[in-house]
């Protein structure tokens, strides 16, 4: 049987236009690494039923290798335990144990990690990389955290906005977080939480040198919270010196992350600026014929969509000079740069990024004309 | 920048899903050739602004290219003239030859024909491989048909249970139609015009031995009038010796064709039955571990869903004995062998094919077993 | 501000045809009631933490929420328990417990069950409306299926094809099952199972007059299982003297149910008949100006695409005699009646239903005309 | 046949769903009006087979009311007429002719027009609202402006950048052009044109007082170029004081037009301003239980997808402070006011909007909020 060769042109765009949208439909996470760094994908704020959450952990696992996730940490409330007549576990490392058996035939980190819950102004945080959950049940918040230091944790502040705990919304720290930090127990502050981004908890990230994360803080299904509504699960990139446990403490200590939610990134500019450098790849660039006008292919090899300014001297021959680049695809855009030239620095903001609460990155690319 | 393995897993299903519904999504029409035949997909009955119709015939042709068409004729009313005040043409080859010109850089082939346009008992007739339509005009059709004869035509009745010309949409050979088969002028007739299908037509081809044609007589817009809708245009597969109008010609004059719409075929038994035979591939025969469970992966490569009914002396562990294999896409069954075989005949019922107006026809493959 | 009334009327064809898709893509499973008796929507065999599932309780109440199911049941292996290291419950009814509590403010009936599991010939089944499933737990099967019957349970024989069981996958009573048939204690048999129906086991149903019964089987998530391969789960439909877990029982006992997956359905015609009777209605019947030829618009107010292949001594105008009404969608016939009639049986072939393992039931409508 | 009251709310979530895609998926093309304006939707610069177009008029006529379009116009150009040989029409005014017969039962405004062809740095022009386009068919450009004006034509410069004219795409008044506007003989510019918006034209709009427009110029079929791409046609939205011929014109001649092509909306702040403000309507505002954060349903009416950024001196507790408001539908915001408020302005600046080349709209929208 032979085909048409003008099937295989229209299979093709068809094919194209597949990996296009692939990233979406299936929900798998792609960034790019960054220079210097392993870009991990994580998760580090999830709940089974081993606390307050509605699954075993394996579901867990299976949800972060269809989301194509590095790394996951199952954060048990250690104090907070409705399932304690059913599960009535005295080792409040199970999950992690479950989880851990689960992955082991996967390419797929697990972070022991535990919640330490409290009401406000003390609040909720993580410790992960502990070694021994049950040490840290202890009656005074204060101890808990002495005790996840002396296990080597990294902590963090979960949802300080999240309005149960505060009712207009807008945090600030309290001598507890300031004790905390002041004796090098509290590392990083969620700045999204679920699908809650706080610019305040952002502006204190920077302000105390906290580190940036983003969590989903999921109780029943990733499917059912996020993917159904067209969302991609909340998490936080991490820019780790390889693909290892080690790797990413020590990056999260250095405080080298991204928090991501669908198209909103946050991070500090060193972090935000080579991320979003690499999203976008340049896969041609030639002058439309016998004129000034540089056709660019821009490629976005992430799975968020990416909204973008011009901010060049010159401006565009067709598209409006807001556009997105959509996930995994390309967008077309022509440049009058009024004479023919070698090179050229394509400069956009990137209007859903913030380095700062109102403050966009402005991205640079080089671009070599491609010359016959 | 490195993939996570993970993401090529996902990406590749997606490829694959899109490979699967791609004939869909882009309308392309796609059928295999079978033994000793090539398979064109011809549409011969068409207006455009020459006649009744309401595009230029460049359209046509770039209908024809989306479809994946290997054939088409602009057949125009001869006397049916709406737009003769704009376009007072002497010359009633004008719609041939400028879809001629348009196709000439394209493998899509223009068949020259004309619609000789009566009312009942006459009624509508199109002639195809016509050299002059101009001679072709005359007052009594059956001059017309004469001189058709004289040109070499293939001639086939259109839409005979059309109800403006027949009430009770009921079509039976008038005395004019019987005298055009005694003659050799009348060689075809439409069992499938637009979406209507007329068993009736049907029968009356196969007692008349006429070619038996299904066209969709567009005058507006593919998009509009089929796709639209999720309607493939209807077709006449024709099975020529050669991808070439004289083979076209012998094979239309042989009666080698099959009428389609949509998953609905109708031929002669010799024609549909290899042609079904060669849509199904089977890509994989094994037995499930341990069992006698034969798992047969079946792929469609045809851009039409095909719905079979199992007719074996076996019955199926999984599916129901009813079930689909979608346009360019895979099935798999598993077949209850009782004991393992190391071949064996799979014989399915084609329940949207009919080789008479109530019979379906029954399809054979064998299956030889992959042993490891 | 004013909208041009085009608008609407584009609008309006828009949410009409969402309501056509409604089903399908929301996943709620619907069908209508029959003469004489109200349509129970079932799930009568899946499992939780508490046995070898992986989701907490109230996640199936959600399931069957979102699937707008009436009644399920947790069927948990009394005997196979491979989370009893964390959840050490003594207690075999703690899964019903918490179901109940979950769906006490929805209109959800949970019905008490537990699975007796033992190896071939044996097999699994699911004792239904028991009082306490800690009693069942005994050493010798007999004795299992004596206390299920003093509880009053309905009990069926699972997945009786199942090859792991039986590896050529052709279910036959063994002397276990004949026993306990005869003692009454054993009175429903799955067809299908998770996407598995057995014909042999349709015929055994029919032969020893066993309820027929189909299930999802889940143990991960209705939604990965099914939904997202474009599947509704697996369910039978009971049909009962009023929406009550007695007239559940009632209905089960004697044997008024149809097994249904996608568009599968199996059961006795004096059930089957009636269901597919009631789920398409006729909408409109008028003819075509100045014919013969009756259009009659079918709507099908399930969530199943249901299939036919006419049976009448009229041919379709237009159609295939082999047509599909989809899901909540209407499909216009048109029927060359030959003279104007005031009254016609419309008399169509169900080609997916069964109502004996190759025999389709018959369904009439009869249709009024709309004479002006 | 009853059905589980679940089922409805089922419904009602699909249908709601179906509203909110609603425009996209029909093609209507939807605006609100403004205070003391109507909105017309219009599409003034198009060709059918009487110049070089490819289809009869009347299929333009079918595409504007599937676009839900108030005006068309068939602007042949005069000068060149590749279909001549076969459409050897003395009278240039044939296809706005045939348009008005087609769209006689259907409420679409058909506008006069006719496109004056020249090389640069003439360029193309079109006269609209003119009595005769033959008059207009001189051997000097100058001849036809000035007939034009004679017929009390509204005048326009198409594709001033269009690189064929201008290799740069750098468009710039020649001399011919100033004295046209000196002699009031040309009236508006294209700022958008296909999909090439061109910042500069928008300058020379702004700078020499001519009015905005944006049109197709479609020559083959707006499905092809337009809606199978996922754009909708560019349009100029005419701000106009009723829904006629005459009330058109004195709005176009007053420049009060706003172009748009997918999300990109160009115009004067006096004109934008108010649309966009129209376009948001604000749904509910309550404050969540006990807290400060008040919650903001915003509903988009037209069809176009609306990317704001929060401009308030408060922040937001969930989304991004960028986020879409769907084309016809909602989107809920919540703002921290910190303390409960009874009324606030919300301020959003349109990213997609531009009232000068680098400029974007800020809108206000006053909020009542709800008290019970």
């Amino acid at each position: 049987m032979k085909f048409h060769p003008f099937f295989f042109t229209l299979l093709f765009s068809v094919v194209l236009t597949a990996q296009e949208h692939s990233h979406k439909s299936t929900g798998a996470i792609i960034f790019p690494d960054i220079p210097g760094y392993t870009t991990l994908k994580t998760d580090l704020h999830q709940h089974t039923v081993f606390s307050d959450g509605n699954v075993w952990p394996t579901i867990r696992v299976m949800e972060a290798l269809r989301d194509n996730l590095d790394v996951i940490s199952l954060t048990e409330h250690l104090e907070y335990q409705p399932h304690l007549k059913d599960i009535p576990h005295p080792d409040r490392n199970r999950s992690f144990e479950l989880a851990l058996q689960e992955a082991k035939n996967h390419d797929l980190i697990i972070v022991h990690g535990s919640e330490i819950t409290r009401s406000a102004p003390i609040g909720h945080s993580n410790a992960i990389f502990i070694s021994d959950a049950n040490e840290l049940l202890e009656e005074d918040a204060e101890d808990s955290f002495a005790t996840a230091k002396k296990q080597g944790a990294f902590v963090f502040w979960n949802h300080p906005a999240w309005y149960p705990q505060n009712p207009n919304g807008n945090p600030n720290l309290s001598n507890f977080q300031k004790d905390r930090i002041k004796n090098g127990e509290l590392h990083g502050i969620e700045v999204i939480n679920t699908g809650d981004y706080a610019a305040e908890s952002f502006a204190l990230a920077l302000e105390n040198n906290l580190t940036i994360m983003g969590t989903s803080d999921v109780h029943d299904l990733i499917d059912w919270d996020y993917t159904e509504k067209g969302h991609s699960r909340p998490i936080t990139l991490v820019f780790a010196k390889e693909r290892s446990e080690a790797a990413l403490k020590e990056a999260l200590f250095a405080g080298r992350t991204v928090a991501v939610f669908n198209s909103l990134m946050v991070g500090k500019e060193e972090h935000l600026t080579p991320l979003l450098k690499a999203c976008i790849t340049v896969e041609e660039a030639t002058y439309i014929d016998n004129t000034s006008i540089l056709k660019v292919t821009l490629k976005n090899v992430s799975s968020t969509d990416l909204l973008f300014e011009n901010q060049m001297p010159y401006t565009f021959y067709s598209s409006s000079p807001v556009f997105t680049v959509p996930a995994g695809g390309t967008k077309i855009i022509q440049i009058k740069t009024l004479e023919k030239l070698d090179a050229i620095e394509l400069k956009l903001k990137a209007l859903e990024a913030y380095v700062a609460p109102k403050k966009h990155p402005i991205i640079q690319w080089p671009i070599i004309v491609d010359n016959d």
